[in-house]
């Protein structure tokens, strides 16, 4: 579905090599990586401004925590010279960091992909909309896990990726792909 | 599951009239209005901390919006003389209001129940254990309604309400039962 928007910022949320560790189980969107790096060439072709966010885990046994390969940003999403990173310890992005303030200066729309759907992108996404940016996921740059719940069920990391994105949508966010995004690109250049 | 609680703040999310709006459709968790009196009841007996939350829809068309019958309290929610009420417009309860640093200043654990459970209550309940304050959510509580997924996928109101307890657990919050949540009052007096 053809979307609108307005000069958005792209925010790339801990894609780092600790979301490979075997510990995560099953995955969905095994072509998500593919999806951030479209979304990262065609915001730098276009000059739009992107932010990589940065999980410095405080846990000692997290594959993010600082000070260990897990921690690095996967190639496929390595930031570019002069691209902010913003380094965070909470599941949201908007926690302890100057991410707010920076949106609000730069004031257009905010396109959000990363990992992991239920957890930091849903965190980050709700406040994002709460905090009244216009803001939109990337549901395909996007992915998550297996998820057994508090009665023993298992949901397919599909099915959690499935219900996490329905409460995005409409809700806090434009829940779209990321072919109608790169679409909306060039009428989105416009201050 | 037996918990421990320190002084525990009982914060009562959105639980008006409009939640009654027949459009939200089924719900689960029938009982959970007699849970939250029976929370009040423990509360106010132990003389702890109460807070009610109340959604001030800024939607023309919400059964929520301030001015008619659905903004006002459900009776059995009604707050008590001296129990602060904190009006919000947004999903989180801490967006736009001082519960934060209402919570600082009382410095014990917060305990949430309301509605709906992967609307208001997820949002707040991820903010608050990513804001730092210990959290707990009584599952028995809090209820929410059918969802339809982008894909078109029909989700009863129990599994929805199972997948954003499981999204909460150990991630941001403990999910637990008013049974066990009362259970641990006398214990939690102590400053």
């Amino acid at each position: 579905m053809a979307i609108r928007l307005q000069r958005p910022s792209l925010v790339i949320v801990d894609v780092q090599n600790a979301i490979d560790d075997k510990r995560w189980g099953p995955r969905n969107n095994a072509n998500a990586e593919l999806v951030i790096s479209d979304l990262l060439t065609a915001w730098r072709s276009h000059e739009l401004p992107v932010m990589h966010i940065r999980h410095d885990s405080t846990d000692p046994d997290s594959a993010y925590r600082p000070g260990q390969q897990g921690n690095d940003f996967k190639l496929i999403a390595m930031p570019a010279a002069g691209e902010p990173v913003i380094a965070k310890t909470t599941n949201s992005a908007f926690i302890g960091t100057d991410l707010a303030d920076r949106l609000r200066q730069l004031g257009g729309d905010v396109v959000f992909a990363g990992v992991i759907t239920n957890n930091s992108i849903e965190a980050t996404v709700r406040m994002s909309g709460n905090l009244g940016f216009s803001s939109f996921v990337a549901a395909d740059g996007c992915w998550t896990v297996d998820k057994t719940d508090l009665n023993g069920r298992l949901w397919l990391a599909e099915e959690v990726h499935a219900l996490s994105l329905a409460n995005l949508h409409e809700e806090y966010a434009t829940v779209s792909n990321s072919a109608d995004i790169i679409a909306a690109l060039p009428a989105a250049l416009e201050p």
